[in-house]
């Protein structure tokens, strides 16, 4: 993964972007979430992406615990990759990056929608204890946390 | 950027991360965001990247309108980068992304908080308009919109 080169970055997106942050990972995590891709060739089928490439994201989402191997056939034996908790909850972040997708992207009408077990719409909103939905990314400060060690960058403000 | 390869996918996640999914990518947007970096300089010292890849992020930011160049000193030239309001705009993933990585990473605290302007703190929700908060991802599901051409494969479920 993106690890060595993202070392000296603690900041909790960095540390996010070394397991998720290459190349087809979040579209392989979509295609496991929302299409039941759970086998090799269904994400190979889906994503069109290089035998040798996706090897290496599965071994490495089971290696970061977002994935685990299934047996699902003894004879001949065959495992499928199914995804952990871990992996479920990055659903959140894929609703708000395509929500931004959405409304910046060239297309007009937005390919995917997102829907609650309910039916409901979802949406992706940064909400503020106090104040409730926070529309103005110009009001989204950052604080050094109880885990900042200098690096993460925020505190030059 | 990313496109040739995603081409094929025209979720609104494929697009996203064409524009902000390549290595550093986000990290340049996160400290353009809190730390006040507009220079080539300051965003080098805060990441320690390779001044070709760093030339090619920020290019690509002003190509995909992310960022624009301001110039600031005429004798000699120069340019800083600034977020566009659709640069700005990726906080709300951003703030997605880091919360994942503070549930779910190895550090126990986060190294960073995120605060409202009102100095209540910030939170990223995945919101039914129904039911409210959505905790469990198992709840959430992708149906095609009005821009699915037959690729973005959530339909199979």
């Amino acid at each position: 993964m993106l690890g060595k080169t993202y070392d000296a970055q603690v900041c909790s997106i960095a540390r996010t972007l070394e397991v998720v942050g290459e190349r087809w990972s979040l579209l392989i995590v979509r295609d496991a979430l929302f299409t039941g891709a759970t086998r090799f060739t269904d994400f190979q089928r889906g994503l069109g992406i290089a035998t040798n490439i996706l090897k290496a994201r599965l071994d490495g989402f089971v290696e970061a615990g977002i994935m685990f191997r299934h047996r699902y056939s003894e004879q001949p034996e065959l495992f499928e990759y199914r995804l952990t908790e871990k992996g479920r909850d990055l659903v959140h972040a894929l609703v708000a990056l395509t929500e931004w997708g959405d409304r910046w992207g060239a297309g007009a009408e937005p390919p995917i929608l997102y829907r609650h077990s309910c039916g409901g719409s979802l949406t992706s909103q940064t909400v503020c204890e106090t104040c409730g939905v926070v529309e103005d990314p110009t009001e989204v400060r950052a604080i050094p946390g109880p885990g900042f060690a200098g690096t993460c960058a925020p505190a030059a403000q």
